[in-house]
């Protein structure tokens, strides 16, 4: 399997990427090609202890898409970026799978301009495996469809399912619609629009509105809603998150000696908390919907957090997600129109 | 000061909110009047030491709005309800000001019709103090209003505003507007209509959008948004962290002997937090807009969450809040006409 990566405009530059993505050729024994800046590229990858070899390729792209610009318009404009040329060789089937971590705007337009659409598909979503009591929920969308129309919930739902079922692997997957009451008749009209037409789809197992507090308590294995309300829900909680462990720690250092002592003691069974919740973990989000295996990373990876992308990106190509989707989708299509 | 107390309809029947408020009398010496079914209300204040007199009076009322009834036809048709009764006690004058824990949506609705908006406010929002790493922030709409316009927007910042300096203490606050990227060209159609509106409003202190990670980080001391929006944030937020602190819990109760005697060490530390997280503490949301000062608390709230609601109740009334957002918004409002 050989999988491309954008190594280009992250946080940290492409040296944890490369590393990344060296630690997954290692772990994982597939391919990957590197695209970037060649010389950048080949200097970490010798540093990392790879020549480029049959495992290890390096691509050249002169140029980066940068978070602040306008995506499509920066896509057509900028033919050498390396999300460019790294969605033309997805699309011309080069590769098997696509990971990027630089602007997602940007992955998002190039996935849409670069690769396409699923037939029948309105909008591609960006699914995200959101850490909760027992595992992992899938949220989506976490911010590819903004202003969603009722029927690109549906298209989420049934998207959602497959990741959760195929991904997540919790099966049979419970959808719940994010809204502000449990009653069908509660939320805005997009929500309420959106469960009248989630309540008659056959492809998903729809279990009603469920609401803020319920995300993280896997009352829904799916949890579907609006690109805003998703992408606010993403980076509000690992605001939160960050915001807790900060007081704890600043708790301690204003207490005495005992609480130090303690929370020495505590570190251990901590440590598996820590992971679970640690977003280098989860590896990546997935953009459903495009006619390839496409892969989106937090731009402000660390290598940990690539390999894990990989990893998930592998899942994404064995287990056949997009073919799973063309016919799921083209289902549904069918049953509306009937 | 003369406080109106509803206090039927909510998760833990009665018992809790006759509890608070006579605490409430004890510790801020106003006088409160219960509202409710009479029998009960007399029984609960004899047994908390109290006999009916004149800082603690009961106002028989035979009905109540349930959580899932519609708030609206609710209001027309229980007219012997408690918060209905309540407000029309508010709308004579015949008190201050009024708390209410119990449907959030009969609370809104008997404000509406029965109390009023003030001259010039389209609609009322619920203004919600939120822990943040420094102290609390005011979120709101908190769920008011959903489907909001832009101009729903630019009140909610004014009445905010307003609730921020005189009662959260923060003064000159800074307005966030709740989005999902900084420029202003990002968001959602509502979003930036709203941004747009903002950008111009001289009453108020608008620094730009901020992202769903920097609410509880202090970016902003106002964070604007629809009550959509915002009512997924905030059970959301409390539902992640009663996540974290459960998985915590057991993380420690898997872990070895060291770990436990670590918890139990670092607890004394922790109690602050925790304080500082507990919605019991945060002393209720304003429902501002309102012709009179107008209280909503948490359904599920315990005696010290009512006794704080009318702590803020009171600085809510001393510190004339209402007079001040009515001139406020006939300042905004002539400033738009002209």
């Amino acid at each position: 399997m050989k999988i491309v990566v954008d190594c280009m405009g992250t946080d940290y530059g492409p040296k944890e990427i490369v590393l990344g993505a060296v630690d997954a050729v290692k772990k994982y024994g597939c391919e990957v090609v590197l695209v970037g800046e060649e010389k950048t590229l080949t200097d970490l990858v010798k540093q990392y202890g790879y020549a480029s070899n049959e495992k290890v390729t390096i691509k050249n792209a002169t140029q980066v898409i940068e978070m602040h610009e306008h995506p499509a318009l920066a896509f057509r404009q900028k033919k050498d970026a390396s999300i460019v040329v790294a969605s033309k060789m997805l699309k011309a089937g080069e590769v098997d799978a696509l990971v990027s971590s630089g602007s997602t705007g940007a992955a998002v337009a190039s996935a849409l301009f670069g690769v396409g659409r699923i037939k029948g598909v309105d909008k591609p979503v960006i699914a995200l495996p959101m850490p909760s009591v027992k595992g992992h929920v899938a949220l989506l969308d976490a911010g590819g469809v903004v202003d969603a129309k009722p029927e690109n919930f549906v298209q989420a739902a049934i998207m959602g399912s497959i990741y959760a079922d195929k991904i997540l692997k919790l099966h049979n997957p419970k959808v719940g619609l994010l809204n502000i009451g449990e009653e069908e008749t509660k939320g805005n009209e997009q929500a309420k629009a959106a469960h009248a037409l989630l309540k008659n789809e056959k492809n998903i197992n729809f279990i009603g509105n469920i609401e803020g507090r319920d995300i993280n308590h896997d009352v829904a294995d799916v949890v579907v809603c609006d690109g805003f309300v998703g992408n606010v829900v993403l980076k509000f909680g690992e605001g939160l998150a960050k915001a807790i462990f900060q007081l704890i720690k600043e708790s301690i250092e204003k207490a005495g000696f005992l609480a130090k002592i303690g929370a020495y003691l505590m570190k251990p069974a901590l440590a598996g908390l820590k992971k679970h919740v640690d977003p280098n973990e989860a590896g990546g989000c997935l953009l459903l919907g495009i006619k390839a295996p496409f892969v989106i990373c937090h731009g402000n990876s660390k290598a940990k957090a690539i390999t894990n992308a990989i990893g998930t990106t592998i899942e994404f190509v064995k287990e056949d997600v997009v073919n799973i989707i063309q016919e799921k989708i083209a289902e549904s299509n069918k049953g509306n129109e009937e």
